[in-house]
């Protein structure tokens, strides 16, 4: 949505913040296909995230969403720290100059490498477990590292990834968190909060606002049970954007009111305790798009095909190898193509494998060999998340603009 | 299978033909992750293969199942060429000492550069389209490329993925190749055959029987199309091997005697025709396994996980992010857990993510932090094929034993 306004401002021709760019001109600059990341979009959208949040409340920003070091480094001034999954998420925040102490990290498997790193540079380490706990404290061996606990609490977010709720790998279950609680207390760990994450790419802030509320009350039961005051609580995130036919954009200012509610009761109930939203699809996702050509035309057996120069290789998501995603497709369009007539197309990409298909019998507008074709909502676990080795085709240029 | 046999022996200290190997000394020279693909079962497949094919079919290698340079290197020696899905692909098998005309391109998506790369060795390009044809008898300017044309059949195999019959991003239509081949017949191209895929991973020998006869039928039924008498037939490949619960290996010795009658059909209908097959899966798949190591073994709600420093990223076939195979699991064993007793245990990646999961609820020998995990059936479409920066843990080790 974000990216739009702008490619729709480029094909028009419009000079904009970056000088005078054209779709075209980036393709022939930088080859196709390419990931085209709008700075000014994610700026856009830190901006209604302040609007909509509650003051105090601290934004983090997830890196392996997207972790381009040129949007670490844009963001590093904008948000209040950033999630990191591993020592070399971790390393690339160091690298933009983010300070140890705004780091967090989580992830059910940490390496000792990862947890050594964390350690080193005062970063917040989410515990996913009572042997990661004892795990850490013995390779901090001396220095006392900062802690959260990730608690799977007993509800879910009805998300397109269910991340609590049920048996988990996440986090310790709520009914064994007070026990956990009391035994980091008696190891050499600074306690500082709790971390509860249910859920990924939810677009219904009711169910959000919902788990937020669950998950307040939850962190005010265990509070007799932790061995310091809550410093923070890690609310998590699950602010997803549309990708998918029929998907309609989260009510952020309905999820802002809410959330206001939510910091209000925790200003009652955990006084002194922070809040903090960790998201990463939300900041980025609608800021970038994926541009490819188009290098074949054809028809088979009543059906017109277009062969992209890219595919799944570049952009897991948005074809159809995931999980029952084979029939949905991500928002694309034929750049320049908006006075030409629209044809049902079948959009492909170009490995040998059938999944590596785009969209079925989609509408576009006709296209030849030659035109560019935009895959919008692509700024979120694009490059970093796909397979770019399969088939050892050109890796996509990454383009911030 | 075939790597199984190797690490029991490994597991029992045997010496091998690389001198005495354990899997927790590669796990200590190398670290967790590794694969490990075992030159002896691979050279063991082309034997059990070649004693199965009928004389005078060529065996081609698919670069794309397993790319390790290492592995294309020894298959050098043992195979009669390479099809190779890039230029990349194709920069490989001539860096391992393959001659150009031992190549064969394949892909509906061919870049220019590829074409380029292709005519420029000497390489037999597979045409999927007569617009494609065009490009490359413009891009070859003066030099005379050797194609084939793929040809979309009017039937499927019914394998895992289907790529013949009905409408296709693949080849060229059966009922429209007759003009095609015509059109080629007028270009500066040198036509040398027929190119027929219907389908990957198949584990029916029947299917794949009769998928072969009626490629070979389709063939003799353009051949008054051809704008020369065929020099080859590529049945395409589509040897499964068996990867989930319940599968059963292909029955190898029953495929041999069918295509002993193709290859008589063959001789019969299409004289000085040689036929190939294209195969990457069946040859290295079941050379090789992939070995993690347990990180943590955590208790929630009921389920016991044990948490891998392996997943997804490394190895997307084998965990829950294929389309509708979240419930189904690969060949797995706790290495040294012969003699402990079984649990059932889900088994997960380390990574932010639900889907990066091996298994539920899978019976296993009991398994502490440090054990490791061995997945077998892992030689083909492993690393090369999977999102292995996401999150930036680090790459697994490849080993070639």
């Amino acid at each position: 949505m974000l990216v739009r306004k702008q490619t729709a401002r480029w094909q028009a021709g419009a000079a904009d913040d970056s000088g005078s760019l054209s779709l075209a001109e980036l393709a022939e600059s930088f080859g196709t296909p390419f990931y085209l990341t709008v700075s000014a979009a994610i700026d856009e959208r830190i901006g209604e995230l302040r609007e909509a949040l509650p003051a105090g409340m601290r934004l983090l920003y997830s890196i392996k969403a997207n972790p381009l070091l040129g949007i670490v480094a844009r963001l590093a001034g904008q948000v209040d720290g950033f999630d990191v999954a591993s020592a070399a998420e971790l390393e690339s925040a160091l690298a933009c100059g983010v300070s140890g102490g705004a780091l967090s990290m989580t992830g059910p498997g940490k390496r000792d490498d990862d947890l050594a790193a964390a350690v080193a540079c005062g970063a917040r380490v989410v515990l996913e477990s009572e042997d990661e706990a004892r795990r850490l404290a013995r390779l901090a061996a001396g220095a006392t590292a900062r802690v959260l606990l990730r608690v799977n609490p007993p509800f879910e977010l009805a998300a397109e990834a269910r991340m609590g709720g049920g048996p988990r790998k996440f986090g310790v279950d709520s009914e064994q968190a007070g026990e956990v609680l009391r035994a980091i207390g008696r190891l050499p760990l600074a306690f500082e909060g709790l971390h509860v994450y249910p859920g990924s790419n939810c677009l219904d802030a009711g169910a959000i606002a919902a788990a937020q509320r669950a998950a307040l009350a939850l962190a005010a039961e265990l509070l007799p049970f932790a061995p310091a005051p809550l410093r923070t609580l890690n609310l998590g995130g699950g602010f997803g954007i549309p990708c998918f036919p029929g998907e309609q954009p989260l009510d952020l200012a309905a999820l802002g009111e809410a959330m206001h509610e939510v910091a209000r009761e925790a200003a009652r109930r955990l006084p002194a305790c922070e809040l903090s939203l960790e998201l990463g699809r939300y900041v980025v996702g609608e800021a970038g798009a994926y541009v490819a050509r188009v290098l074949e035309r054809k028809a088979s057996r009543g059906r017109t095909y277009l062969i992209l120069d890219g595919g799944l290789h570049h952009h897991w998501h948005a074809t159809g190898a995931l999980e029952g995603r084979r029939h949905l497709h991500f928002p694309m369009w034929v750049v320049g193509g908006d006075d030409r007539p629209l044809e049902e197309v079948t959009v492909c990409g170009p490995l040998c494998a059938p999944h590596d298909t785009w969209a079925e019998n989609l509408s576009l507008p006709r296209a030849a060999p030659g035109d560019l074709v935009i895959v919008y909502q692509s700024g979120a676990y694009g490059a970093g998340a796909s397979p770019v080795g399969f088939m050892q085709r050109p890796e996509a240029a990454q383009v911030l603009a």
